[in-house]
């Protein structure tokens, strides 16, 4: 048999923000390094909260780790490997892991997921907004159905001064998807 | 060129128990949140016992880690992250990521595998039978070729009582794969 | 709709040399086991530096977690869980999953990727050299398109005394890809 080679895929886009209000004990910064300055040994569990890219519907929350791999000086920032998923109640979830650098924009591989994202491939763009309050990332999405339109309202343009809908904030039933997650 | 769509592919199920049986110092508790509530902040390494769905071969171990998300009390349980791998001896390995519940079953993501199971991706349901010492999964495999029918035994429905083969508890020739992981 | 089933993939080779030239302050040991022989428990975030196969141009980095599973004695070493990524600069990042062992070579599941190795998957070879200063790896990719010649060069046999082009180490630019990472 002859070897296929990639066809083009339709890539789905999906807008989402994270944003830490304060309120989940989250980040846990494990200075396990034991040395003053971020280091390597430093370890950072965290759980932020996730909203639909047009800020009108809370879906649920990010949850993982970010291994500090070192601290750049010249940056002002830190260099971390994260390792965590997105979740997206009823939906299912999806995993990603790649770098996390406090001071510029990355990608991340998404490596797998569930629920109508199983099966899901591609990356990530991480695009932070407050260090390390409002995150806001865009999903190169490939190898799943189409996805449903309360996913993909027209996001807000990031800016320092984004704030989900009252009623996405309050999880009041308008304001989220189905069994969101919590 | 045109955009291809996903095509149905061929799904296989695969069934696998995970049992503790308290000789491996599984898993390592590590209360790094340093609160006596099961709190973000705390990193739980584990490997148990991986037996075949008929519980008939002992096929290797897990191997991975959770990361304590939150403590729920109105289902008395917690939410953790879960990074993973199933490994299967000479057939090789699944990794995965997603959530366990304590209190409810859920779906993580098959992020890759090598060997037999190179290039895998699905999804895979988690099923607590007796916390946190035994566990049904249910694997929905893509992207492999069929499976070695020692893997494929009609599963032995899950119920507190379930208890490997003697020969695959005693990891006897005939109640183990190839160069079974241990 | 028939079911398909998986058509032969293009297979892409891709070797690397992973140094640790023990001026990262890597790897960190964590004794969280608090046992005085390497057990369950203990975890060890690491980054070491990347060079192409045949030595000539230094890549990145790589950056991650092993977590300890378990002490085998019979073979004078340990079983680690690795979960981490390899950084090629400008190219992007591949993830990847599985066991690393220090005894034996092993082959960890390609879980993703980003830029040029965005959907990447597929598995790699982990062949040990100089525990744990000298790896070699050969990536067995699929699912990307072709890789550029700079950095398919003819792998340098691994062996004890192999050491990067002077100019890699140097990090000059004839020695390195396009803003290698650091």
């Amino acid at each position: 048999p002859t070897e296929s080679t990639p066809k083009p895929i339709k890539v789905q886009e999906l807008n989402v923000y994270e944003i830490n209000e304060r309120d989940r004990g989250s980040p846990a910064v494990l200075k396990l390094s034991q040395k003053q300055q971020n280091s390597l040994g430093d370890l950072v569990p965290f759980t932020n909260k996730l909203y639909t890219g047009d800020l009108q519907r809370r879906l649920g929350i990010t949850a993982g780790l970010c291994v500090l791999i070192q601290h750049v000086p010249e940056k002002k920032g830190d260099r971390y490997e994260a390792i965590y998923s997105f979740y997206f109640g009823d939906y299912g979830h999806i995993s990603v892991q790649g770098s996390y650098l406090t001071y510029q924009d990355t990608y991340l591989a998404v490596t797998g997921g569930s629920g109508i994202f199983e099966g899901v491939y591609g990356q990530v763009k991480l695009h932070q907004i407050v260090f390390p309050f409002k995150l806001f990332y865009t999903f190169y999405l490939k190898g799943i159905a189409d996805l449903p339109a309360e996913l993909l309202g027209t996001p807000v343009p990031p800016s320092p001064a984004v704030e989900p809908a009252p009623a996405a904030k309050a999880t009041e039933p308008q304001g989220t998807i189905p069994n969101f997650t919590n």
